[in-house]
This record gives C-alpha cells, sequence and structure tokens, in this order.
C-alpha cells in the first residue's frame, strides 16, 4: 500500500469520449480541480463510427449543449467539412444542422482544448475500480494501483467496458477501432452493487476513395450559406470550401447476397448476445426487417480532409469478411471498392439507467455520476449531452448547489435524461424528434433562449455572452411589438411584392403580423414594405418571424406544458415506501420501487404504471399533507 | 476454405511503421500492386517515443533514404517545429541534421502520401500467418482467416510482436502506446523455422507542458537558417518560426530515489527478460552504470505544436509509477510536473538478423524480407532504411533483377545492414557514426551524389531529378577545376579580409584553393576574392569547399576503401560447404555456416572469425579456381 502513487482531486472523469469531455470541462470550469482519464491520449473525442455532428434532434442538442455553455457545438464549427440544415422544407420545430467532421481534427481540437483548461488535467491509465465507502464515493484506483482520491466521479466508459468486436465468427476483445478496451472496471461497478448490461453496435467499413466510380452516385452538396453550431460563432467565419457526400443504393443483388449469409452473422448465430439499437440498424437488420423494400440509401462520406478513407452510411454490418467484400461490391459505384477497415459490430457493459437519479447521480452511491454510452444511449450528440449534465451536477454537489434538472418542456437533453432514468431501455438509446412532446418550443433555434441562463447560473456562460442573450431577448421582444403595430396599405409597392411571391394581393390595409403569418411570406421577405425596420442582432429576425408565423401553436403548446409542470411539480419524497401506499397494483409498487420517481410526472411515465396508479398516489400525497 | 475472402497482389507488407511505409512505397513506385497491413491505419508511421528525426548518424540515415528516393526527409520537411544541424564546430563527417516534428502531423502527412501511391492499399488487420510452400512465400493469411496471396512478404512488426508492456510489477500484453499488439505471427514465423528472439526497449513520461517551470531551465533554439533533409526540399519554402527545447538535469536526490528504488525495477527483478538498448539506457541504466555522474542531462521536447505534452527526453524508466512522479519531480523545473503518460519499457519478439542475406531476404524463405525493429534494430531512421532496402529488393526480386546491397564504403545504410546481418547483436541495433569506417566519405551532405544514381536506377528517383543530380557532379567538377586555377595576390582587400577572419596575411600571392584549405577560411568566405564565381545550383558550394579542405583525407580514404572492395568482391559461393574447408578452426567454422557471408569481406567482420581464418579461406578459394 505504501508504494502506491496517490493523489488527491476534486472530481474524477473516467473516460474521454463525448461524454467526458463535457463532464470533465463542465467541472474544470466550475473551478474544481479535475482528472480525467482515458484510456488513450490520441483517442480524445474519437468518432468511431458516422463521421458527422448533428442530424435530426442530433442536431438540437448540439444547440443545447451550446446554449449550457459545452464544447461540442464550437469543436464542431471548427472542424467541420460540409454543412447542411436538414428539413427547411418543414416546420422549425424539426430544422436540424448537421456537418460533416474531420475526424481526426475534431479530436484533436478537442484535446486542445482539454489540454488548456485551467483545473484540468489529463491522465492516460485505464481505471479499474471505483472507491466507496458506505456508499459515499471515495475516488478511484487504476489498473495499475495509483490511487486517485475524489469527491465526485463521473462514468463516461462508452463502449470499452469488456468490449468485444465481432464480424463473422472473428471476435476480439478491444474497443472500438482496435483501441485497448477495458477490462476491470464492470467486476468493480458490480462489487458496488450496481447491475450491468451488454448492449452492441455496428459500424460499416471504411473504403479508399480513389476505388469508388462516383459517377454511378449523386453527389450531395452542402448549404449555399453555412449556419454555425455555436451560438458564439461568427457565421462569417466559417463560410468555407465544403466537402461533397454522395448517395447510392443497394439492390437486389446486394440483398440476396446478405439474405444468403445470414446463417453466417454473428447476430442471427447467437454469438452477440448484446442488444443493438433498432434505430441505427445493421444493413443485414434492414434487409430482413424491411423484406419488401428493394433497394436503402448508401451514403458515403468522407472521413476528413486529409485522407482517403470514405465512411459507408447506412451499411453498417458484422457479416464475414468475405460477404462484406461481395455485399459492398455490388452496390452501384462500388463495383471496385477496396475496403481499407472492415465492417464489425461491437457489445460492451453498460447500465439501465433507472439506476439513475434524473442528476444522473447513482441513487445507491453519492457522488457517483454517469453519461453516454454507458448509460444505455447510443450517438455522440447523446453522450455529449449526458456528460454535461453528469459534469454539472457532480460539481454542483461538490459546491453544495441545487442539481441542475432539465424538465422534458426545456431542452431535448430533458427528454433524453427522463427517457434514460424512467423508462425501461432494452436497446441503445437514440434522441428523436418524435420522443419529445413540446417539439415546437424545443426548437434548435431557440435553444440559447431557453437554456443559457441556466448554463449562465451554473458558471459555465460568460457575463459577456450572458449580457449579450438579454440584449437579444430585449431586441425581440422590442421587434414583435413594433411589428405588431405596423400597418401596410394596398399601395402599388406592396400588391407587386405579393404578386412576386405569389401571395393573393390586399383588399385593404392590414397589419405586417398578418402578412407574415401567411405560408408564403416572411419577417425576411416583407422587408421592403418595413422602412422602419431597426437593424437587429443575429438571430433576432428568425425567432421575431417564428413568432409571428407559429404563436397560436406556440401558445397551445406552452398551456400543455403548464399542466405538464403541475404534475412535475408534485414531487414524490425520496424514501417513499411503496408498499406503504394502500390500492397501488402490485406492478406499479414494484416499478415506483425499482425507479423511484422523483414526481409524480416522472411516476407517470413509468410503463406499467397506469393513471389510476397515479391517482392513487396523488390521493394518498394529498391525504398525506 | 471455400468462405474466406481472397485476394492477390504482388507484395504484401507487414506493418505500417517508419520501416514499412518505406517498403511499401518503395515496391508501389516500382509498379507492383502492394498491400500495407497495419494493426490500426491511424497508427501510420507512428512515433512512439522520441519526438524527433534525424540526430547523430540518424541524420546520415534519413540523408540517404532520401538520395534514394524514400519518403522520410521530405515527410519530416513537411512536418518538423524545430530543426538543427548537431556538431557544426566539428568536421563535416559528423554534421548531422535532427528536427523535431509534430508527431501528429508526421504520421498524418505519411498516411496521406501512402494514401496516394498508385499500386499501393492500406487494409487495417493483423497478419496472423505466412503462407510458404517447399521454402517459397505464397502470401499471408490475416487474424479472420482473409488470404491474401503475393510472391513476396516484408515483415516490418516493429514492436508489436507478442508486446508487453511493462513499468513497477503491473505489464499489459499491448503494443506501444497501449495499441493492440500481434500475437499471432510470432508462432508462424517460428513454424516456418525462423528463430525468435525477445528485446525490449523503453521510453521516457509524456507531461504537460503547463507544470513545468522553464525559468530553471536552458531553453534551446533551432538553428537560424534551417536546412531541409530532403534534397528536393527548397530551403526558402521551409524557413518557419521554430519551437523550442528545454534543457535540465537529474540531481543527487534524482539519483538517490532512483537507487533506493532500484529493487522494484522489473529490470532487476527479472520481470523483463528481453535485451535492452545499450546506447538508449533507461535512466536507472545510467544512474546504475555511471555512479560517478552527480547528473544526467534530461531534454523537455514538445510533442507536437497543438498539444501540451512533452516529452522528457534522457528519462525514459520502467520503474513504479510511485517512482516516476517522485523521480521526475525532483529534476529542476519538473517540481510540480503533471504525467499524462508514463515512462515504460516494451518487450517485443523480433530476430536476429544473421538469418537474412544482406538484400534482407531470409536464407530460408524465398520471397520474405524484413526490415526494421524486428531485425533486431531500434530507431525511426534504422527502420526505415531498412524498410526501403527490403521493399527495393522484394520488388527487384519480382521484376527479376538484381537485388540492391550497399557496401560500408557507400552508405551508413550499407554499414547499418552488414552489421545486422554479419554480427551477433545482443540488443537492439542502434547507428552510430563510429560504427562506419569510411566517415568522411559517407557525409550527410554527399548523401546525393553517392546514392541517387542508384535511386533511378531503382526506379526511385524521377528523370528530372536525376539529370539534376548530373548538373549537380559537372557543376562541382567544373567549379574545382576553376578554383585550383584562381590565382590572389597581396592586395589590401586579400590582407583586410584575412585580417577580418584572423587569418595570417600573404607574402605573396597563392592559389585560392590553397586559402580555403586554411581552417579559418572557406570558399565562402573567399568570395569577395574571386570576382568570376559563377552562380551555381544549391549545394554545389558546399561541395567544393569540402573538397578543398578534405581532399587529402578523403583521398587516403578512398585509396583505403579499394583495399575493402578488393575483400567485398571476393565473392563467397553460398552453398561452400564449411566443413569441406581444411584448416578452419572449428569456431570459425561454425560462425561462418550461421551467418554464410556472400564474400570474404562480410565473412571477415564475423566475430570469431579471425585473420588468420580468413587467409585459409583465401588461398582454399584461389586453389578452388
Ligand atoms: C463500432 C461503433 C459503432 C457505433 N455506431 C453508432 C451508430 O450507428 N449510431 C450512433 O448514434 N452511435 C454509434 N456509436 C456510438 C457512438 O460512437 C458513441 O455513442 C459515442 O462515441 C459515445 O460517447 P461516449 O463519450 O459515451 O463514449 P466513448 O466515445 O466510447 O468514449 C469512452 C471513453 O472512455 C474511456 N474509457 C473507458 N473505460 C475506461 C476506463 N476504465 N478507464 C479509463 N478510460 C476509460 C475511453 O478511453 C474513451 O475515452 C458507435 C460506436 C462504435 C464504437
Ligand atoms: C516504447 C518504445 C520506446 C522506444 N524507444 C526508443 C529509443 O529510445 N531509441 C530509439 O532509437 N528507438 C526507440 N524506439 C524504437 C522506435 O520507435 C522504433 O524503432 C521504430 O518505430 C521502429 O519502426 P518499425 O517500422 O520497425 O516498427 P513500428 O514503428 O513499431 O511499426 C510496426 C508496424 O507494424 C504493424 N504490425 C506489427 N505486426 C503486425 C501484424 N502482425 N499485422 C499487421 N500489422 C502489424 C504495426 O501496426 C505498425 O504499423 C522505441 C519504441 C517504443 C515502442
Amino acid at each position: 500500500m505504501k508504494n502506491v502513487y496517490r493523489e488527491t482531486c476534486q472530481v474524477v472523469v473516467v473516460g474521454a469520449g463525448h461524454a467526458g469531455c463535457e463532464a470533465a470541462l463542465a467541472c474544470a470550469r466550475m473551478g474544481l480541480e479535475t482528472i480525467i482519464f482515458t484510456v488513450s491520449v490520441d483517442s480524445i473525442a474519437l468518432m468511431p463510427c458516422n463521421p458527422n455532428i448533428g442530424g435530426s434532434s442530433k442536431g438540437h442538442l448540439v444547440r443545447e449543449i451550446d446554449a449550457l455553455g459545452g464544447e461540442m457545438g464550437k469543436n464542431i464549427d471548427k472542424t467541420f467539412i460540409q454543412s447542411k440544415m436538414l428539413n427547411v422544407s418543414k416546420g422549425p420545430a424539426v430544422h436540424s444542422l448537421r456537418a460533416q467532421a474531420d475526424k481526426a481534427e475534431y479530436s484533436r481540437s478537442m484535446r486542445r482544448v482539454l489540454e488548456n483548461t485551467e483545473h484540468l488535467a489529463i491522465v492516460q491509465a485505464e481505471v479499474a475500480e471505483i472507491l466507496a465507502d458506505d456508499g459515499v464515493i471515495k475516488g478511484i484506483k487504476t489498473t495499475s494501483g495509483a490511487i486517485y482520491e475524489s469527491q465526485a466521479v463521473v462514468l463516461c466508459t462508452g463502449t470499452y467496458l469488456r468490449a468485444r468486436c465481432i464480424y463473422g465468427d472473428i471476435s476480439n476483445y478491444t474497443g472500438p477501432n482496435g483501441l485497448q478496451a477495458a477490462t476491470h472496471l464492470t467486476e468493480s461497478l458490480k462489487n458496488l452493487g450496481i447491475e450491468m448490461y451488454r448492449f452492441k453496435t455496428g459500424t460499416p467499413a471504411r473504403v479508399d476513395k480513389r476505388s469508388i466510380d462516383f459517377s454511378k452516385m449523386q453527389e450531395q452538396f452542402g448549404d449555399e450559406r453555412i449556419v454555425p453550431f455555436s451560438f458564439t460563432t461568427d457565421p462569417d467565419e466559417i463560410q468555407k470550401h465544403q466537402i461533397s457526400c454522395w448517395l447510392t443504393y443497394t439492390n437486389e443483388e446486394t440483398h440476396k447476397i446478405i439474405r444468403e449469409n445470414l446463417d453466417r452473422s454473428p447476430l442471427y448465430s447467437g454469438m452477440i448476445e448484446g442488444t443493438g439499437p433498432r434505430y441505427c440498424p445493421s444493413i443485414e437488420d434492414k434487409v430482413v426487417r424491411f423484406a419488401d423494400k428493394n433497394r436503402h440509401q448508401v451514403f458515403l462520406e468522407p472521413e476528413g480532409l486529409y485522407t482517403n478513407e470514405m465512411y459507408v452510411g447506412g451499411m453498417s454490418s458484422s457479416l464475414p469478411e468475405d460477404v462484406q467484400h461481395a455485399m459492398y461490391s455490388s452496390v452501384a459505384g462500388l463495383e471496385h471498392v477496396r475496403i481499407v477497415r472492415n465492417a464489425y459490430a461491437i457489445e460492451y457493459d453498460c447500465i439501465d439507467a433507472r439506476q439513475l437519479y434524473p442528476t444522473l447521480e447513482f441513487k445507491k452511491l453519492s457522488g457517483l455520476f454517469s453519461g453516454g454510452q454507458f448509460n444505455g444511449s447510443s450517438g455522440y450528440e447523446e453522450a455529449a449531452a449526458q456528460g454535461l449534465i453528469a459534469g454539472i451536477n457532480a460539481g454542483r454537489k461538490l459546491l453544495g448547489k441545487e442539481p441542475l434538472i432539465l424538465d422534458r418542456s426545456q431542452a431535448y437533453i430533458g427528454v433524453l435524461i427522463d427517457d434514460l432514468v424512467t423508462k425501461e431501455n432494452r436497446e441503445p438509446y437514440r434522441m428523436m424528434t418524435s420522443r419529445a412532446e413540446y417539439r415546437l418550443l424545443l426548437r434548435q433555434d431557440n435553444a440559447d433562449l431557453r437554456l443559457t441562463k441556466i448554463g449562465h447560473e451554473m458558471g459555465l456562460i460568460s457575463e459577456e455572452r450572458y449580457q449579450n442573450l438579454l440584449e437579444k431577448e430585449r431586441e425581440i421582444a422590442e421587434e414583435i411589438a413594433r411589428v405588431e403595430k405596423v400597418f401596410v396599405g394596398t399601395s402599388e409597392q406592396v400588391q407587386e411584392l405579393l404578386n412576386e411571391y405569389g401571395s393573393t394581393p390586399l383588399n385593404s390595409g392590414i397589419s405586417l403580423a398578418e402578412l407574415i403569418k401567411r405560408p408564403e411570406l416572411s419577417y425576411d421577405i416583407v422587408a421592403p414594405l418595413d422602412p422602419k425596420r431597426p437593424k437587429l442582432m443575429r438571430g433576432v429576425a428568425e425567432q421575431v418571424n417564428i413568432h409571428m408565423k407559429y404563436d397560436g401553436y406556440i401558445q397551445r403548446q406552452m398551456r400543455q406544458v403548464e399542466q405538464f409542470q403541475k404534475l412535475e411539480n408534485k414531487k414524490l419524497p425520496e424514501s417513499l415506501d411503496y408498499n406503504e401506499v394502500p390500492s397501488l397494483r402490485t406492478e406499479a409498487r414494484q416499478k415506483l420501487t425499482a425507479v423511484r420517481p422523483l414526481s409524480i410526472g416522472q411516476a407517470s411515465r413509468i410503463s406499467g404504471v397506469s393513471p389510476a396508479d397515479i391517482s392513487v398516489l396523488l390521493v394518498w400525497l394529498e391525504h398525506k399533507k
């Protein structure tokens, strides 16, 4: 014992993936002495699968992370090579930003940020053991026996715990991309009474650009005007030459090859025991589940600016190597494809996040937090979002402050974490817009208005940025008030403009606000009719426009939120013994005991807890007062 | 068998370290379809130890690699962050270039070159088996069972075979820096009758720049005028802002900590069985072997432009973690040092290179070549040099051409390979100027004049570069002839210039050549006295100067080379049965049978073969004719 290296810090973060980076940065920025451990310093913020950040609903998460003072948005703004706002033809609730990253640069840039953050130290070592005393965290021990004492530990181990990579009948106990797995920690967690599960996910092959016939594919361009992820990035500074992606399709031949070799898939042979993500299925899954479809999209995406490796999006697989070669080569444009890295599935240990409070602290272990893929999610953005919250709450616990819990009406992050800690989750959880009830409120465009004040309260948003936000709020309110008072007549200029946009001419004067409501018009379009319009700061016009167009719907959704919040505000005592509540059905009793919801609202979302059970609980709560 | 991926190429290179990269590039550039395998694409041309290329005698190797058409010199020219010509105060034989590299950039840049070389494909897979039939190479098999048929295989497995990383009593079966080791190939090689050995080497800790007190260290600057490694790099294009290194020292306290913990070193406890490099000793070795020294140099070197990690040069170690912390912190300026990655030793399987011909082909297996650390050497440059030669010879074998063997009078590469394949080598072999007999001829400045014609013959030097070389040769010869005819009188200008450089004034006229010979003068310095001097291409002036100053010595060394070559030219038949040679001593008989030297010259360098044995051989050879 005497001959062991010992050190004391305040927070230990285990893992430097997307979750760990946000967790560690949050703690350090809150002024806490933080050490982040990683199996390899060279794989900080590694993207082991798809080479992009954002996309439907994930783009929302990145904006929210940014609004709270996280790093992901800034980092992708520094390192993207193509950017696209998705779903622009649809309503603003589903607009979502997605950017292709230069993977190596993304990783390097995040490492640089970590390396230059005060109060933060990086240590390359495998954490083997969580040290706890009587249910309270004391620190960690590395595989070499070194002890780091700390008051909080944030677990962000991703896909590394007892990781196994598999394709065909080949399996290796390594982490993603052949990196060393972390083999010891699972045992320690089990010893502390934490239940471990086994999930799996997969990735497609990486292929040599030079072997692709792009003439048989459709080019996918980035946006003409690039929109940044971070509210702090100046759009003018990130307009740059973009790299294309390419679209092609699988075909009957591809599907035939896959079907004929299904018996050789580790998924079907039972070699893989982990549960895979329904919403990021492998190509063999897709061929089986959507047997009627005669083709699936395949996206060829560059892995970076300086490499010829390309990611074969849509064709993740764990089929044997020879089948992979045959299957990829059957796709138009990939006839002579050279595989650089095989597709593979990965199996790893994770938890059922119902063992956590919505603060992401373990119920059983005071001071132990967790975020990311370890919590049973999938995706870089989901990981980063949880990492940020876990980090914030670890920090706040040490600082003796109230924890941060975002609810489902405040943020996608709230939906994500509430789902994870409340609902049974039998596969890697992926964010989707359909999971959010209040989509029209939780837009990517207003993440700052929703969350930056909170980020400021947490100490993660500078005073300048905060003041900027207040100014923006002010401008929005003033501009809305002003526009509502602007009236336009039936002048020639007006009718011409309406005509230009295929909008019915006016019979009589009307408010500018009314005009903006028309689907074919917008705040920007009617500018010529609004000579007194002031110069507005970035983002204000967009908010004014959305307000004008969707105010009715927004108001309605806000009323629903009020209802929702009433239930959220009815707190359930943590110590509640559900066996003492009469008339609860046994299943409800069991589920409630397992999850220990913090509020009636959370209780109502537990599957197996019926509205009748909720009524019973409400009555009982009222009665107890 | 049917369900296995199969492919046919011409050359397989196993390993994408410094040796493998050169080997693969050489083969592909010779027009052969080449596949290079690596355990991880992300670690191509990784520098697992010191962050620099070149240095004493290693700089010579890089120049020679470049002159032959290799890549290392060009790659470091693209990615260096500091550069220095060493030993400039000494004679030109020992001038040596050394550059600090941005490690990540070095690796990325080399990968880019590989990825964009025609006829070359990169595959991420572990090679498990060498396929041979009746002593002839047929290809390789990967761990997943895929078969790649080829006519030649070049092994460049570096430190990965059954690699084990060790510090204190901790050991992990991983390759350098926690990368996956290659666990299967050793067995396959043994089955083919190849004898395997176990060597070890070590690396110091990487530490956080922010935790260093540089005010207690001496700053080490780069050169004011940067000289490139590659003969093709325009010096004007690489003049840039350089990053400093820093010098500090160990002290009695450091040595005390080490001595007191020697019993806990795996080296001394017998846990490490591999043999370590005497010329890159660990700090504990240094403290033990040079017990009278009260301090050792420690160089803090940046690992790259964008990282805060610094390399603690001179303090490689495998002591336990707690001792490492104590020992590093005892050094001036490192009092509060934060270790990011521990120091460790690595043990790996390699061969005794006497199993190879000087072509680097295995004597026992036609078509199997090897280069780099696998051959029992250490160092990036040593690896690259062998990789290049192994690649060239694999290629030439396939093309039905004569192999390339450089002798000890032609290149450091010749010395390196001759030493490896001839002499018993009980530790990782490192290049040193003292190993070269003809140092004055094998200068780094004339590597192009020595080798670029050969590179051109090999097909690795473009016609343009070759013509350029011929032009350079011509200019040198003409300028030497011209200068020898220039006479200077005793004019005021002459005497003033001599006075300025502290040189004795002239009594009477003298040839310019004579003046240049004076140690305090040079071809450049006397330029004002030489108004007719023509404009010369890059590098010519330096050659003329060296010729003028050292011609006598050079002539003498060239006469020695003639003697040497006489013995080299006396070929020994490969099939020679040394038991049939009468009067050979038993030891000589055994050693000769083991090495099977190709010439009397090589035979004479085998330890255990005496001058008397050589005479016996010479007489016997004469007699046989
Ligand atoms: C093969 C593969 C396929 C994937 N496919 C998809 C997909 O199709 N769709 C999708 O949305 N997502 C996919 N993902 C998931 C996505 O990559 C992850 O969700 C995301 O990277 C998770 O981030 P994280 O921070 O939770 O963990 P990771 O990025 O996995 O990072 C974990 C970190 O923890 C460190 N670590 C772990 N254990 C220890 C320990 N004991 N001691 C010290 N350090 C430790 C590691 O070194 C690493 O730094 C895939 C991942 C992989 C590997
Ligand atoms: C810890 C450490 C300390 C060192 N210290 C020093 C020092 O002090 N001084 C010094 O001069 N040198 C030192 N070196 C040595 C120097 O790093 C190496 O000599 C140099 O990198 C060797 O180059 P290489 O090409 O032979 O092999 P490496 O750079 O080791 O590359 C080997 C390549 O082979 C691949 N590979 C191996 N086996 C397989 C397989 N079966 N299938 C597919 N791919 C395979 C690997 O992926 C890798 O790409 C050290 C190295 C290490 C790791």
